[in-house]
């Protein structure tokens, strides 16, 4: 087999039946480059050894038995410390969270992920309560990018895009309120899936904004991402935020098709507030998927400042105990704005969610003519650690709230997105944004896969320490 | 054919099938009561002749033709002045609406009722915004109570529960935000109908909480409000509130079944928040519905705090940019609670919102033992005119604020409602809420049919003047 932090799903699942490997042999594998490569990019705030080695035994016991292997069988992956990972303390990037009880069971996606058979290697680190686009916690510290261990990650997902950047792993769940997922998929260079909103059931995940977190997986190729995501597809009833959609789709099936997609660009605010490695990266992708189109979505701007309302006034209700009764054991990153967010005139909140659904009955119907439209993920590539501000537009903006304005609009809208990174001339990737109509993941997948194909997607791994 | 103040609709159906009567000489003289009744009780804003004496020709044309006719052919009604109506300017009970623009089509509900036959003759007076629970407007005049001309009819749908209870029309429509249709309805010792949240369309009716708003039907017996109810079924694709539900009942089909219904008494708060009139009503109904056991709604104080709490803010939000410019021109009974419930923190609203989910979670289960949950729709009969507190439970209440205590968790819940009229010993009618689970409004209607046969509900009007 190929080393593993070159392998793809596939690959594990290949050398798996012909006996070249064991699961086991896959989990040491896992853990000791864990060992050796964590240190230098933080990724992880907690490894399950003993889980992953008794899930992997578990896996060995079926091939000796000669029962058929589930399709994720003896996939290393990890998730993002707000997901509940059984007998583990949840942390949801925040130290005062570390005396809660531990979790009496996985997460429903983690739960879903064991079943089909992969192995997890621990619980990654993450911007405290999610609430941030650079991973830089104070109290875990700041997860470094592979890419260049002098810039952040991207946040908040920053240790699930780092540790799959590193080929730690072959995939991680993150979580996308605003850009969680898509902007650390940019800036470290791989590929991120935000669902439809609703789509997968958010049961035992430390809620942040509950009108707009997602989970989804973080993978280095859409053949990864597909399958991982078939195997969160199902219905949680116990999920009351789920939207129930009774066809559970296989996009592992779905996504290599022909191509024949209707693609067009995203003007306006996403062609405007971005540098020239995010236009050229445009082009690039918008010639390689014949986009030859400009769209318009008009409010694109006051979507953004609408989602910034929602998500400090729910974010805010929901450390409001907290932050009333130990303000000190807060990230002093973002205490003061969950703390004004909480304030926030109910009129105001109340408006932004009045819009929200006006915005989508007035973006919808692009749709009717387009099956992908195409935006930066990011303003521009990864900032330096501590680099308090970025230049887009003629304009000095602070880096930790700007480098998710192009993906707020987005999940605003609820709308399905595979972020694809491809490599500046800087050397640095950045990622853009496949965006599909809600509930069609398979055409984000398809096109990534067409650009795969073309190779303008191609993300290796950098193997650290 | 009987007097038409004591006709159902039934009767005007055989009356117009025999050849009795004709549509326009019902137009005729409803419009003759109307102008001689209207004086004493101020139900109506706005008289609609014209187009009532139109829908009636329409009818007897149809007639002449020899033509099947609507369900609801020839049967005279109103509506709350919030509803537009073709060519009228909706007022919401405010005289700051009054110099809008003509509506420029029916609401959803209005075009129904005409699609069926239904003569218009008027909009009904309100509280100003539906923000009050005894239309006592301050622009357009208190509307009085028919069973006693110095006592409030209550609200906000006071002026519909006026005309029906004056026998002015055989319905009404009015709207239900925390009790404004049950309210009146117990008042004014009539039937009123709220549905299921999300059932019927609400397109076309000015909003005041949009997270809570209801429209229905006002009535004199439970065979007119399931005739009314019927024509009123069908799913809005425009109406982005309205929740699909694929089959539409015929309540009038379902309703006089034999009984079998199981029954219990609401305890606790709804017991314990009531006066002697109230409890007295509420042990004859259970009598004749055999309820024998009590059941608690744990919470149900909560729950009208955060009722409060959904209405400030939404009522707040509707009305902040006029409440900006022309403060002068609001209600000075509600003017200050709309702009202090603008003003109110988005944490409180978003624990208001969460708890609601919350609140219906732990509910809802009671329906696996129970049809029908009976409480008051009012804490008392009717007050007087201008009188500002009631006493209740050895506390004295504001009157205003506290005549929808226990309709407020009901709504808040989403449950289906018809409030049925008792006289008590005062000679003062009061209401009984009949509450039924979501989407069943057949065993509401069916257990206020059962009191009917019974003759413990028996709707006369008081024909004034």
């Amino acid at each position: 087999m190929k080393p593993l932090h070159e392998a793809g799903i596939d690959d594990i699942q290949q050398a798996l039946k012909s006996g070249d490997v064991s699961a086991t042999e896959i989990a040491r594998q896992t853990l000791e480059n864990i060992e050796k490569a964590n240190p230098a990019i933080n990724a992880y705030t907690h490894i399950t050894h003993e889980r992953m080695l008794s899930e992997a035994a578990k896996v060995d016991k079926l091939r000796a038995s000669g029962a058929e292997l589930p399709p994720l069988a003896a996939v290393p992956y990890a998730v993002k410390n707000l997901l509940d990972v059984t007998g583990e303390v949840t942390l949801a990037g925040a130290s005062l969270n570390s005396s809660n009880p531990v979790a009496k069971e996985d997460a429903w996606t983690v739960a879903r992920l064991a079943q089909n058979g992969a192995l997890l290697s621990g619980m990654l680190n993450m911007d405290a309560y999610a609430y941030g686009f650079t991973t830089e916690n104070s109290h875990y510290g700041a997860t470094r990018n592979p890419r260049d261990l002098e810039r952040v990650a991207g946040g908040s997902s920053g240790g699930s895009a780092a540790a799959v950047a590193a080929g730690l792993v072959q995939f991680t769940l993150g979580s996308d309120t605003n850009g969680s997922i898509r902007v650390p998929s940019s800036l470290s260079g791989i590929l991120g899936l935000k669902p439809t909103f609703g789509r997968l059931s958010r049961r035992g995940s430390q809620p942040f904004v509950a009108s707009l977190d997602h989970l989804g997986p973080m993978a280095r190729s859409s053949s990864d991402l597909s399958l991982v995501y078939d195997a969160l597809q199902g219905y949680d009833s116990a999920d009351a935020f789920q939207a129930h959609k009774p066809t559970v789709e296989t996009f592992s099936q779905l996504t290599r098709g022909q191509q024949g997609l209707r693609t067009a660009v995203l003007g306006g605010f996403f062609s405007t507030w971005c540098d020239d490695n995010a236009k050229e990266a445009v082009k690039r992708v918008a010639q390689a998927l014949e986009a030859q189109e400009e769209v318009e979505m008009p409010q694109a701007e006051l979507a953004r400042s609408a989602a910034f309302i929602l998500t400090a006034s729910e974010g805010g209700n929901q450390y409001l105990p907290q932050l009333r009764k130990i303000p000190e054991q807060f990230e002093p990153l973002s205490r003061e704005r969950l703390l004004a967010g909480a304030m926030i005139p109910a009129a105001w909140y109340v408006q932004a969610q009045r819009f929200r659904h006006q915005f989508q009955q007035q973006v919808l119907p692009i749709f009717e003519h387009w099956d992908i439209l195409i935006a930066p993920s990011t303003p521009c590539p990864a900032t330096l650690i501590g680099q308090e501000s970025i230049e887009i537009n003629g304009t000095s903006l602070p880096t930790r709230a700007s480098m998710g304005m192009l993906t707020q609009p987005i999940s605003f809208l609820g709308l399905p997105v595979v972020s694809v990174p491809l490599t500046t001339a800087s050397g640095l990737p950045i990622g853009l944004q496949l965006i599909a109509p809600p509930w069609r993941e398979d055409l984000c997948l398809r096109a990534a896969w067409a650009l795969e194909q073309q190779g303008i997607v191609s993300v290796k791994s950098s193997l650290i320490g």
